[in-house]
C-alpha cells in the first residue's frame, strides 16, 4: 500500500477514535513550515525570477506540501539590495540573489558569484561542489547567520550595451556604466564610472542617459528588459561574468529547525535549480540573440583583442588586491585560483579544444 | 512543532489506543519501497558508479527513508548490457547506464547520450530540459515500459588510448578499437573495427592485444582503470563524445506506484546527480590529467586538424543516415540538429569566445 493511501485511510478510521487520533490522520495535509523567499529580481523575471519560483515549487512538491515557500519579487517585501539583511534577521527564511551584491558586507563574496576572466559555469560547479568552494562560502555566511546554496547560473554573459563602438580601451574613459562587482572595479581602472543598480532600473537609466552603458545578463534577459531600445551595440564576450552563480541563502535557525529529510529537500532543490537555470539560459539565449539581431537590428560586436588583453591585465590587478584584503580572502582566493589554473589547462584539452574542432569545416 | 516530533509523540500516545492507531505512529520509520538499482558500471567505480550510489543515497535522504534503493554493480545481479531489459521486466525498479548502450533496441537512443561533433554537456542539458529532448526520450522509452531521466554527464571526453601516433586518417585503417555508438560507426567508415565492451573489460583487452586502442571517459576514469599501462598515446578532444549524458531509467509501473512527493524526489534526485557528476569530473579530470602526464609519462596528443576535418565529414554522414531510419528518428534528429545549429552560433559568442579570450595573454 502506498503511504499516502495508508494515511488517508488511517485518517478516516481515526475519526472514530476521538480527537487525538484524528490529529494524526490530518497531519499529512498540514503545512508544517511556511517560509518566505525574498528575491533581488523583479517578480517572475525570466530565468532569474522564474528560477526562484521553481525553487519554491520544487520544495513544495518534494516535501508533499510540508514546507510552502512564498516568493516575493524585489520591493514586494524588501528592496532588492536588502535581501541579505532580511534573511539574516529572519524577516524571511530564504532569499534568492547573487553573492556579489553583498560586497558591502564582505568583498570576498564576489568569488562566489563570478570573477572577471575566471571560471565558467561548469568550472564554478566543479569548484563549489567538489573543490572546496562551497565550504568556504558556508564559512563566510555563517558569520551572518546564513547558509548559502548555489541556486542558478547564467552561463557566459554578454559584455553589455553601448551607444558607441568600443575600438580601444580609451573608449571606456569617462563611461558611466552599470556593472557591479569586480567588473565595475576594472571599468574604474580603465577610466570609467561603475554604477550598481538593480535590474528593474536599467532600462530607464539607460534611456534617460543617467548611465551611458549597461551590462545585465545575456540575450534572453536583455531582450526581456528591452535594452536594445536604449542602446545599439551589443558586445561579447562577458569577460567580467563568465558564469555567474546565483544564490539561495537560508536563515540558519530556520534551516536547523527542519528535520533531516526536509533539510535534504531544501539543499537539493537548490542544486536542481542551479542546473536548471543554466539549462534554460542555454536553450533561450541562442533564440533571443537571433531575435535581437534579426528583428531589432542590434549590432553584435566582439571586444577587440587589444581591449581584451588590457582588461585582462586590469582584472589580474583587481583580483590580486582583493586576495590580499585579509586572511580569509587569501584562503578563498588561493582555493579559487588553484582550481582555475588547473581548469584552464584542462579546458584547452576538453571544452576549448572541442569547440574549436566542432567549428572547423 | 516539527512533523517528525509530532509523529514520534503521536506514535507513543497511540500505543494506548490499540493496534490500529499504533500502526499510524510507526509508519514514519517504515520503508515503504525497497528498490533495486542495477548499473552498467563496476561497483563504486569513480564518477559513474559513485554517481549511482549518490543517486540512491539522495533518494533515501530526501524521502526520510521511505524509499531505500540498493545499488548493484555490473554482474552483481545482471551483466552490464542486460540492465535495460532487467528494468523493463521489473527485475529491478531502476537502472543506471547510458542510452547508447541500447542501440540494439533502437538506434535513436544514441541521440540521448551523445553525438559525435554534437552538443556539449551544457547544451545537452539545455536540449533535454528546455528544448524538448527529454520529452522525445520519454516517448521512446515508454515503448519499453521505462521512464528515462538524465543522471550524470562526463563532460567532453578524451579521444582515447593508442599504441601508435595518429598522423593521418590512414592510421585508423585496420584499427580494432573499443568505441561504442556512433563513434564506432565513424571508425568503421574510416577503415577500423569498432568493438563495444563494458568498462571492466577494457584494460585486459587492451593489454592482451585483443583490441589495439580504446576510448573510455577521461583522465579521472582512465587513470582509475590503469589504461596508461597498456597504451602510451592519449588523444584529444573526444570528438565522438563531447558531453555524454548518463541515464537513470525507472520501471514505469514502479514509478507510477509512488505517491506524487516520492515521484518528485526520484525525478529531482536524478537531476541533482546529473549536475553533480559533471561537477565531479570537472574537478577531478584536471588533476588526473596532470598525474597521467607527470607521473606516468603519458604522451598527450591533439588529433591533427585534417584528421578532425575528415572525421567530421564521416560523422555528418553517419548522423544523417541515422536520422533517416524511420519517422521517430527523423523527429528526434530534427529536434537535436536544430538545437545544435542554434547552440553553435551562440557558443561562438559565449563559451568559445570567452575561453579564447581567457587564454589570450
Amino acid at each position: 500500500m502506498q503511504r499516502r493511501d495508508f494515511f488517508k485511510r488511517a485518517g478516516a478510521a481515526s475519526l472514530a477514535l476521538g480527537a487525538g487520533a484524528a490529529g494524526i490522520g490530518t497531519a499529512q495535509a498540514k503545512t508544517d513550515y511556511k517560509w518566505k523567499m525574498v528575491t533581488t529580481w523583479p517578480k517572475n523575471f525570466p530565468g532569474l525570477g522564474t528560477g526562484a519560483n521553481r525553487l519554491a515549487a520544487l520544495i513544495g512538491e518534494m516535501s508533499g506540501g510540508r514546507i510552502r515557500v512564498k516568493v516575493y519579487g524585489a520591493k514586494e517585501l524588501v528592496p532588492a539590495f536588502e535581501v541579505f539583511d532580511a534573511v539574516a534577521q529572519g524577516t524571511a527564511e530564504m532569499g534568492h540573489g547573487a553573492a556579489y551584491y553583498w560586497k558591502g558586507k564582505s568583498e570576498v563574496t564576489q568569488f562566489f558569484s563570478t570573477v572577471p576572466f575566471g571560471m565558467t559555469a561548469q568550472e564554478m560547479n566543479g569548484w563549489l561542489y567538489h573543490g572546496g568552494g562551497l565550504e568556504l562560502w558556508t564559512e563566510l555566511y555563517a558569520r551572518f547567520g546564513l547558509i548559502p546554496f548555489p541556486a542558478g547560473n547564467s552561463g557566459v554573459q554578454m559584455g553589455g550595451w553601448f551607444n558607441k563602438e568600443i575600438k580601444s580601451i580609451a573608449d571606456l574613459q569617462g563611461l558611466k556604466m552599470r556593472i557591479p562587482g569586480l567588473g565595475g572595479e576594472i571599468l574604474k581602472r580603465a577610466g570609467g564610472t561603475p554604477v550598481n543598480l538593480p535590474g528593474g532600473e536599467l532600462f530607464t537609466s539607460l534611456q534617460t542617459g543617467a548611465i551611458d552603458a549597461t551590462e545585465w545578463v545575456g540575450p534572453y534577459n536583455d531582450l526581456a528588459f528591452g535594452l536594445y531600445k536604449a542602446a545599439k551595440y551589443y558586445y561579447y564576450p562577458g569577460f567580467h561574468e563568465p558564469g555567474t552563480t546565483l544564490e539561495a541563502m537560508v536563515n540558519r535557525a530556520a534551516f536547523e529547525a527542519l528535520p533531516a529529510d526536509l533539510q535534504a529537500i531544501v539543499r537539493n532543490a537548490c542544486k536542481v535549480v542551479n542546473q536548471d537555470m543554466l539549462a534554460e539560459y542555454t536553450a533561450r539565449n541562442p533564440v533571443a540573440l537571433r531575435t535581437l539581431i534579426e528583428q531589432h537590428g542590434v549590432a553584435l560586436r566582439p571586444y577587440p583583442d587589444d581591449v581584451i588583453v588590457k582588461l585582462k591585465r586590469l582584472a589580474e590587478e583587481v583580483v590580486s588586491e582583493l586576495a590580499r584584503k585579509d586572511d580569509f580572502s587569501r584562503k578563498v582566493s588561493a582555493s579559487y585560483r588553484k582550481f582555475l589554473r588547473e581548469s584552464r589547462e584542462w579546458s584547452r584539452v576538453s571544452e576549448l579544444a572541442y569547440l574549436q574542432a566542432r567549428d572547423r569545416d
